[in-house]
């Protein structure tokens, strides 16, 4: 029985994952086909077990909110449909980037058809304001990317410049998922907003803990190349902060790099060791610990539910 | 005053093109100057006055509907910056495309951004089933795009087939343009039928028009090379039908045609000259006359109020 699967969280995983299996299709083909592909390739379904836990938290079950919890993850398979186009990735999850394998056309299209398939089962499905938080969300997160692009390689970018990125490409989906968990399992107006602040700390620090990843994990684990956010010249946050020093020579190495053509892995090693040298990465995981305290706080008021224990649960573990 | 200007249809588009002047901006500069561009570039705005002339057959005001109307073109906007990227042209209305200025990246994530800003103020703004008809309507658009990139250089695609294509890529926003517009207005079940089937109709036929226009227009007049889309090797109406009637030679050489990878000047007009030849122009002038017959019905029961008067001027346009 469902029910008494929701003993621990992996099995809202497992929940997740058999929604897909069972019930995700759209009209094309061959988008189906994409979408499935990437769903296979692995992920952690966060975003919709963030969904399902504000649901339980605001009293409902997580089995009946099962297809909104989908939503939230197939609008972020979407952006990482359309985000390997944008950064002609090679490889997502450790697989080939869906561009790679269907040709950077079918890739737009198909994060198009799959965003509008999204939002053409959320209108019929839910009513105000799911569809209008979904919809405002994208938004956020095209805006954001948009933003990181024009960010790219500028030594200059400041931590709040960085933060309003990560806020609005990365948190605005996770604070969405709980916030429409909460909201069509009926949790009042208190609890709505506690569980979207909980999202947008969490999403932030999220980001944080992927940036420090690319530095620091290897290969195997992040299914990319370390050192990819460098190569792409991203101002991740562990190089922001290191800048933040304000060591010349430091900064006139950052600039030759991104100003290469071709970088050497050495090279790439220079700047990663750069970054550990000039506390860039002891100084992310203060300001990473200060976001999942926000996190955690802004959930305290809504008391020790289960749900609430293993979202404050999802937040340590960025720690 | 606006209702003053409602003496003649080009007022309508003044109409459209002072609401964007005035009214249009998203909180992304970059994306405002990118669809400012697009806009700027020209266009008949033929959907947002479907709209218009739609809710004036229903009985309203078009003033009171040029925020709905706008939405409709801007859908439009927002999928030819991502055709430009899907496509790689280089030109879009006479004018450098989006992709160009921009580059890919801005092009994927500004289509996007519009997309998601358009969701987002429909949903904010309408009732249903209005969100729901545009997102249904984005998810057919690019199906019917996927559809034709599966069918390029296919010489087996049907007359049925291409129909499916055009249905989807093209006449479903004029169907929605004009069913909106109707819904909004609070046109009855009946009203909003025949003014959805003439968008249809109309939109199929458009679609035929484009195709003639890409081989008999001259390039001033097109704004991009004729012969454009043999170049891309798309399945066009005039094609479909001179390869109908069964020469095997024509056939073979429109086989070496696709297959070819560098095509010279001369090949496209032995191509253009061959569907002339095969019948293909005047036949497809044929199948373009029945559908805009069938507009022409679909609107005939609602009487000949001065909008439906327009929408039908417009249907005879395309003869």
């Amino acid at each position: 029985m469902l029910s008494a699967a929701r003993a621990d969280d992996r099995d809202l995983y497992a929940m997740v994952e058999e929604f897909f299996r069972s019930s995700f299709a759209t009209d094309n083909e061959l988008i189906t086909e994409a979408v499935r592909r990437m769903l296979a390739a692995g992920g952690k379904r966060l975003r919709p077990r963030f969904t399902l836990l504000a649901a339980e938290a605001a009293g409902g079950r997580a089995e009946d909110h099962l297809r909104l919890a989908a939503f939230m993850e197939l609008i972020h398979v979407a952006t990482l449909i359309h985000d390997d186009v944008v950064d002609g990735a090679v490889t997502r999850r450790g697989v080939n980037a869906t561009a790679v394998d269907f040709g950077n056309r079918i890739s737009v299209l198909a994060g198009d058809y799959l965003f509008a398939w999204i939002f053409k089962n959320v209108t019929a499905d839910y009513e105000r304001p799911i569809p209008h938080i979904l919809s405002s969300t994208l938004a956020d997160i095209t805006d954001g990317e948009v933003l990181q692009l024009k960010a790219l390689a500028d030594p200059d970018t400041t931590l709040a410049a960085y933060v309003e990125i990560a806020a609005k490409k990365t948190a605005s989906l996770f604070a969405a998922s709980a916030e429409c968990g909460a909201l069509a399992a009926g949790a009042g107006p208190f609890a709505v907003k506690a569980l979207r602040e909980f999202g947008t700390a969490y999403g932030i620090a999220f980001q944080m803990r992927d940036d420090l990843l690319d530095l620091t994990a290897d290969e195997a684990t992040l299914g990319k190349p370390v050192g990819n956010d460098l190569r792409e010249r991203k101002m991740t946050v562990p190089l922001v902060l290191a800048l933040a020093g304000g060591d010349r020579e430091f900064r006139s190495a950052v600039e030759r790099f991104f100003a290469a053509e071709d970088e050497r892995p050495e090279d790439v090693a220079a700047i990663v060791a750069g970054i550990g040298a000039h506390g860039g990465l002891v100084k992310t995981e203060a300001v990473l610990a200060g976001y999942v305290e926000r996190a955690k706080q802004a959930l305290a008021p809504l008391g020790n539910a289960p749900a609430l224990a293993e979202l404050t649960a999802l937040a340590d573990a960025l720690l």
